[in-house]
């Protein structure tokens, strides 16, 4: 038979109540009565229950992330980060990607308003989710405009996106595409296109771009970036809205006999460590991951503890200089 | 004020007991009350606490994860291909990655026996963890041996080995150098090495291996990598533990002035989707990730039923012909 909380009171000799206390770290306690519980704990091999405990806390330490696909490096790199600070501060970890399924994301944010989950840090996009309006809910936006309520982490996109554009104007693109995300989607990361579009008018050159839809099959993906080249066969400099598609990308530019770099640039966006190592060749905008996660905790912390924050944090990028520009 | 069940019961119509039981899907009800019931809940925007019902159903519904590196792609896309499936059937994930942390795990795994989570997907590698002992707990193993009574889903470890072998032989290798996980870990995986060993003494060629801790940092990977060159200058074929690791060694092939398929042949091993999509040129043996996922969750909910389990159930994997062997 499993041992009970009297169980566990009777071997520490004290009374429910206490042991109630101890397991729930309230009021002023002894050591020697913690040791006490404790150590009566482990002789019954105690487990309290956990489920119990948190109906009268009112917190399961569990903190949702809701991201899209973690295949790719960038989102994994991320999604680690988190788990690992979030885990040394007592919270678990709920994972879900809610990519194009609003639905899901509203079954996510039920189980916040329904106290399952502690708070959330959001990083897909799906909109007109009514759950979010006229809420003071502890959630964390990462590259996501929510609402006002909602204060968003981002690394500086507009830099990113005018860094990529100069460096490839400076090393001799005329003929740049940029490829992008939905078209329709308001999300900080258009600031990248609005860089891109502002240093290619400003050098005198065309701005063109192709967006990709996400959660689209390779094939898809390939089929698009193929009809880059088919438009424009002239095309010299590709600026990548992410690195996974800028290596696509570079498989294709090579069944065009397009040489990198001699016949064609590319930088990538994100940087992941993993590509850096795997990719080292691939110049790149670095998003500084780590910092996305230390802020987005921090500023997650001041939520919960319901003190005001700022909508917006914008971190700084860099550039990663490799040979493919 | 929030609204309470009572509420719900008043303007549904209904007793309390009856709204309980709609929540919980207990017992017999009409369609007539449950829709009464759920228009009620709508019109007063009721949050079921779902703490609450946990502990009258004695199921939380999540089922931890516990992963190795997520930014590595093939866990990467394991994790996801898991959560879409387990979401599908009503779970929520809980992801750890308690990899070289024992207490990490033992952490998760209290959380199990405390009914905190229903059942756990365990992939990471930490051993002489006592809980697991004696217990008929509802986990499943991937790639990894725990104990007698835990599953163990695993690809076909020693066809991909020697596959991985027997085509570098094949192409015209000799100095055939295989890098494996750290040698003291008792894992299914470890048949790759043997069948290595094996595909080599009967071709009589000798085998050399070399292994590395998970978790390194990638400057002591790129360590080890580089002294296979110092050691082994003749060294003309690797058979690499995983795609990250093939690419991490095609880098420092490059520095050691070895082109690659000309004087270093070099297969990986997972083929992540992600991965044969950025680098088809990588030949490498394609674990099936998706019937690993599928038949993860096929046992996990036999053994949720308390049914007759196999101790292993082995997987095909195939081979992906690139252009690096």
């Amino acid at each position: 038979m499993k041992p009970k909380l009297d169980d566990v009171a009777k071997l520490a000799n004290v009374s429910k109540t206490t042991v109630s206390r101890v397991l729930n770290k309230r009021g002023y306690l002894s050591q020697e009565t913690i040791d006490k519980v404790y150590d009566a704990m482990e002789k019954l091999n105690y487990q309290p229950n956990t489920v119990a405990r948190q109906l009268y806390n009112k917190k399961t330490n569990i903190i949702g992330l809701l991201f899209p696909a973690v295949s790719n490096p960038f989102f994994g790199e991320l999604v680690e980060e988190l788990e690992k600070k979030l885990y040394s501060q007592g919270y678990k970890v709920i994972i879900g990607n809610s990519m194009n399924d609003p639905e899901k994301e509203k079954n996510y944010l039920n189980q916040l308003l329904s106290n399952q989950v502690d708070g959330l840090i959001v990083g897909t996009h799906n909109q007109n989710i009514q759950q979010y309006q006229n809420e003071n809910l502890p959630i964390v936006a990462i590259d996501r405009i929510m609402n006002q309520d909602i204060p968003v982490i981002e690394s500086d996109n507009y830099s990113g996106g005018k860094q990529a554009t100069e460096k490839l104007i400076q090393k001799g693109a005329k003929k740049i595409i940029h490829t992008t995300g939905p078209d329709t989607l308001d999300t900080p990361a258009n600031r990248r296109r609005e860089a891109y579009e502002e240093t290619m008018t400003y050098h005198g050159l065309q701005p063109i771009h192709y967006s990709v839809d996400f959660n689209i099959s390779y094939t898809e993906k390939t089929g698009i970036f193929n009809q880059i080249f088919i438009d424009h066969p002239d095309v010299d400099g590709v600026f990548a809205s992410n690195d996974v598609d800028a290596l696509l990308i570079m498989q294709i530019a090579k069944k065009f006999n397009k040489n990198i770099p001699e016949d064609l640039l590319i930088v990538g966006y994100d940087g992941s460590k993993i590509m850096r190592n795997m990719f080292p060749n691939l110049t790149t905008i670095v998003q500084p991951i780590e910092e996305i996660a230390n802020k987005a905790l921090e500023v997650l912390n001041l939520r919960l503890e319901k003190q005001e924050t700022l909508s917006e944090y914008i971190l700084p990028v860099s550039i990663w200089n490799g040979s493919t520009c």
